[in-house]
């Protein structure tokens, strides 16, 4: 029997056949390292790996018991509304002991419009 | 002869065919005029209008001579890598005579990155 252990951040994107297209996303997975002991991944829709499932069940094979998953999008279409609530329906469904849950999309985080609106107040 | 008035920023971000996708960035304009008189604009590549032509062109007919487009963007794929440029040039053929520049994407820029990370952070 596992203990519970710390919450799980799963920062979900688009996805790219670019592979460079990753790099921010990377960026900002090693600013959460920086700051935080958490355990925390990337995830992505399409094209690019580990995918949401993946990296889902590869952090509740390492023990933890809630995961929290932040859809790293800039505003909210079908695949925040629709794809997203299916990928965690089913990951439910695989782990229905485990709370497997989603924040708001980072773009409509008022403090993160602030910061954009602030780099264009910036190239000026 | 018109005077040579301040920059124009133009927000240029993907588009959607979901009405409400582009409230992020209405608010992104919003928090941009309410720091300042700067004359801004959104502008979108797919699905939404203005197209980036559309609104380069109304802020040129309103005397504005420089224009620093800003790609909303988390990430550099085609878009921002194939398609934003030759719409600048098309521009830039249109309006020889102004200057219609573009900034790196946010999502490249550390400050945006952090700002992700720290929502991230705070959603544990």
């Amino acid at each position: 029997m596992t203990t519970k252990q710390s919450t799980g951040i799963i920062l979900f994107a688009h996805g790219s056949r670019d592979p460079n297209w990753r790099l921010p996303f990377e960026a900002i997975l090693d600013h959460f390292q920086k700051s935080h002991a958490q355990p925390a991944a990337l995830a992505f829709l399409e094209c690019m790996q580990p995918s949401l499932s993946e990296a889902i069940d590869k952090m509740i094979d390492s023990g933890i018991h809630e995961i929290r998953v932040v859809p790293v999008f800039l505003a909210v279409g079908s695949h925040v509304r629709k794809d997203l609530p299916i990928l965690l329906e089913q990951a439910r469904a695989r782990h229905p002991q485990l709370s497997i849950t989603a924040t708001a999309a980072i773009g409509e985080q008022p403090a993160i419009q602030a910061a954009i609106a602030e780099f264009a107040l910036s190239v000026i």
